[in-house]
């Protein structure tokens, strides 16, 4: 086990008709808040309505902020930073998805920031205090709630960087099942694929000798994650699988699951981005039309590694042949994928294979800035290619 | 899954050489510290000579205050309070396991309070507010190092009662594997089985529908537990196995394992508190000879829950039949125990099996404080003779 550090002291409020909640967990934070969302579809739901009504319940005055986009920009949060100011608010309640999460973060980031915001995802500055973030959770992926990242797409430069630091933990999160019934079954799936993917990035790049407690914690994870993804697919409403999906994809991405793994990078988030910076595709469909292309690029890494993903979360019988038991998990994955209507490959999800060389161009910038050296341009066209589908 | 929240602020350092981050932890604290140990074998292995050093080299004064007894006792910490306030201080360092850091958390309540600090034991007052504790943990068991609870006797009453409240917590938590080599190989093995029914006590106690979750975190720790446990039981400086216990039971108590799962109870727990109470065991060795015994008397009510622990962490191939493979796992488990040299049964672990109704007597009166309806004293008695042996 390699050495780590752990710390994320947000309090998770989980549960049936726990959205009453929000006014109580944000009271100790402030009186004045803002509060965000983003395109209005939880104001057809009447999550909205009920996050005001327990704001104002608890003597909170509620500063509106709607509109955050599904690839959250800049320039959105930087005029929210100025709104924020110039209203005298104490903190922030978001209401939504990852992207609502981190345009939270941005703001709260940078309303105590004398410079330009972008310095904390540009690298120029670090994040030392923001003021405090409230969250009610209405599609479980990239565990926003309950982690100090976000990711922000600067308009202007195009790049979609990310921020982190302590102060960016929300203080509460409220995770209430009920909120994810009504999201598009589509982005359901895809929230899944992520949480999914935010293991796996680490399961298969740890070079920690003796993973056996964090194999086993992704491997518990993914599992269930799927097997519930399965049933919300017929039954939108099933309360115990979007429970185990809204709890399994915070679990997935609040930290613990790294512990002791070492750096291990995210090569198959830094390919995707690059693809939903050029195409218009779901961060989570972007990553399953790459997963399995870049297990199959990755699988002579570590056979032993990826039979095992197939003995364990596929109950792939093991053989002599770790090679041939991966690659039947590999297919395995593919099928559960189809099963799902999520695109595998590349083809499946519409993007133009003979333009690969193009997406790989963008990606290098990416490999580079996080340090993914063995990514040149040539192994990430490889592993596009893999991805290419027949 | 039952609603919950979770709650959890301890930054945990982890791994080899991190003794020496204590200093850089526990600075922003506080600049006089008491430094809290047990019966000195902190002295012999050098543990507490780094801890001082590294408080030193922050700029800290350190107040020794060695001494703590294995099951620790109200008087000690009374005394401690009065010298923490006639010292000044700021903040105690606990170098040790559960009873140190448990009498840490007990001081830490006690220095604010203006009345009696047992008051928080008897269910008198609430803690509102405590000093800051920081934690070089030598022995994994308890999970104290990253919870908000604690246990304490009181000599007069003869009462073990716990304490509990978010001011509690830890503020960081080091976990350095080698400090824990050194530690008798039997504790070390009793501090597993404490582990282990940290989270057995959720698993068959739930009353929650759909555990995916909760179950597949529970059975990897448990496996990785046992397997870890075997190796250090011939290779007692095996580094990856002594870190897999250290953080397998951080993991089992610190407050995840239950989530979802609903007020699942500790009822092994509170038997064995009234075995200790009267003779003279460590309390992962009380666990161990009550445990397969609970499991028989219990069996019946989930068998299903109970062959699933036989399958999942014994790999006791499935039959048609649920009780038969639970009284396998039961089995497999006790043979476990027996060549872990961990006694399964109150005859292996030297208590008079004729004194069990005493026992239950004793016990009866903790499973009314603990709101075990369940567990009148012909249940207690049940319990036992099932533990008793052949």
């Amino acid at each position: 086990m390699d050495n780590f550090t752990f710390y994320n002291p947000t309090r998770i409020v989980f549960g049936k008709d726990k959205t009453a909640n929000i006014g109580k967990v944000t009271a100790p934070w402030g009186q004045r808040v803002m509060l965000l969302y983003g395109q209005g579809s939880v104001k057809k739901t009447g999550i909205l309505d009920t996050v005001k009504q327990s704001l104002e319940q608890s003597g909170i005055t509620v500063f509106e902020c709607g509109g955050v986009q599904p690839n959250p920009v800049l320039s959105f949060a930087q005029q929210a930073i100025e709104a924020f100011r110039a209203d005298k608010l104490d903190a922030i309640v978001a209401v939504g998805g990852g992207s609502v999460i981190d345009t939270a973060k941005t703001i709260a980031a940078g309303v105590p920031y004398d410079g330009n915001v972008w310095d904390f995802f540009s690298g120029k500055a670090k994040v030392e205090s923001a003021v405090p973030v409230t969250v009610v959770l209405t599609l479980p992926a990239a565990a926003s709630e309950m982690n100090s990242g976000g990711v922000i797409t600067n308009e202007q430069t195009q790049q979609k960087f990310n921020i982190m630091g302590d102060p960016l933990y929300p203080k509460a999160s409220i995770l209430d099942p009920v909120n994810t019934f009504s999201a598009p079954l589509h982005h359901s799936l895809y929230g899944v694929v992520d949480a999914m993917v935010h293991l796996l990035e680490g399961y298969f790049n740890t070079t920690s000798h003796n993973t056996a407690l964090q194999d086993r914690y992704a491997e518990g994870i993914i599992r269930t994650l799927m097997e519930s993804a399965s049933v919300i697919k017929t039954e939108p409403d099933n309360y115990e699988a979007r429970s185990n999906i809204m709890w399994g994809a915070t679990l997935a991405f609040n930290g613990l699951a790294p512990c002791g793994l070492g750096a291990t990078g995210f090569p198959m988030h830094m390919i995707e981005h690059s693809l939903s910076a050029i195409y218009d595709v779901s961060h989570g469909a972007g990553l399953a039309m790459i997963l399995p292309g870049w297990m199959r690029y990755r699988l002579l890494n570590s056979p032993e590694r990826f039979a095992r993903f197939a003995h364990t979360v596929f109950d792939i019988q093991p053989t002599a042949d770790p090679v041939a038991d991966a690659k039947q998990g590999i297919v395995a994955l593919e099928k559960w994928l189809g099963s799902m209507d999520i695109p595998a490959n590349l083809q499946q999800g519409g993007i133009p294979v003979a333009e690969i060389p193009q997406i790989a161009q963008n990606a290098v910038m990416l490999a580079q800035k996080w340090g993914l050296k063995e990514y040149t341009t040539d192994v990430i066209t490889e592993v596009l290619q893999y991805s290419a589908g027949e």
